[in-house]
């Protein structure tokens, strides 16, 4: 069976095509048919992720099995999901699945590991950070993490709300205190750990790739790798 | 049942994603649960258009007919193919498709017709301007269209193949010229009938968004509007 990557999308619908984007950029192909397959399902009717684990709204598990099963009954061979808070149900969407998912928070902190960062900031949804998932990694690799503080995490979600209602000059405004006031802290990288992040700070992620970290950029290099193991041609097959 | 965007993709991948960005911008959405469900196939095993159509290599259609019904299992209403040079086979698809199919060829016609321009130019692949799709819709519509010469359309074709190779700054150098001399003869708009040359010409659409009609825009365009008129809820339901 020939590997395809399933994309667990919608969660926002700009993030997955930003996932897209970055394995068609990391794919060393020289035309269309050397590329990646790729099937991505991005039906946004999940419930909101943040939402249900701070205020016990509608849980999205449900949906996102039903899209995880859409997607291997479709073929993918190996599913991710560009959308950090929703890795709150990641291992049980792992029970659930029949093919192999790589986890973006996994990938982000192996990234944190092989750059031997030793301070890093995290920037994500409160739902994220109230979950503590990245800092518990982290702490296990013995590596420092930085959080905004309460006025400056609200900042953050309304950020990310405002960027998912189409307002990106609101969402910047938003964002930029916070990144500055962590960059004061002495972190070595920002982790931008929500994957609407780094289309908010695309021209600061431009200006210096060195400052951040992002977490989508660190699964699509990891699903790269995985593909090219999994090749039935590739000398690198597992 | 749900209206569900299926996108036939990986014709190249950058197109695929620069619709399904588009199918983004273009919906008034202010949450991740108000945009398009779509499902999007890029699988680019898909042997080559145009290859096929001047050289005789091997046919697209058997991949293109798979790769429909993997949307319509997977649960698509309306499915849209993000490639022009794809189009030549578009009426044998929609024989074989058990669900509706827009053509991005009588979308951007119909935006000719709706910007009642009389004289465009049409930049496409050499199979696309062989085959004459364009020029018999547009002379159906009483519309006059310039061709680049042979030596300019060879230089088209080189920039579509150096973007899908992932060489941004030849394809442009490729193509600058072109269109230079087709806006010199006198046309009201280019025709981005080629879902690359968005894409190769993204600076310059963005400096002079009236100097050009992109067809995957105009697909898009008809895409979001056969999504709200198929919406069970929509006083505007068909």
């Amino acid at each position: 069976m020939n590997p395809v990557i399933g994309i667990l999308g919608g969660m926002g619908p700009g993030a997955t095509v930003d996932a897209m984007q970055k394995l068609i950029r990391h794919t060393p192909a020289s035309k269309d048919q050397e590329h990646i397959p790729t099937i991505a399902v991005s039906i946004p009717d999940i419930p909101d992720r943040t939402a249900c684990l701070l205020n016990h709204s509608a849980s999205p598990l449900a949906k996102m099995i039903e899209y995880l099963h859409l997607l291997e009954n479709a073929g993918a061979t190996c599913i991710i999901m560009p959308c950090n808070t929703a890795h709150y149900w990641f291992a049980e969407l792992k029970r659930h699945s029949r093919v192999e998912m790589l986890s973006i928070i996994d990938a982000a902190c192996q990234q944190v590991q092989a750059q031997r960062l030793q301070h890093v900031a995290i920037l994500a949804t409160t739902a994220t950070v109230q979950g503590g998932i990245y800092q518990q990694a982290l702490a296990g690799q013995q590596v420092r993490s930085t959080l905004p503080d309460a006025a400056q995490q609200e900042a953050v979600m309304r950020s990310i709300y405002a960027y998912k209602a189409g307002d990106e000059d609101a969402a910047r405004a938003l964002l930029l205190p916070v990144v500055a006031t962590l960059q004061q802290r002495g972190v070595e990288k920002i982790i931008l750990a929500c994957t609407e992040l780094p289309l908010i700070l695309a021209p600061e992620v431009q200006a210096s790739p060195g400052h951040y970290l992002d977490a989508t950029e660190a699964l699509i290099r990891q699903t790269v790798d995985w593909y090219y193991r999994h090749q039935p041609s590739s000398p690198l097959a597992a």
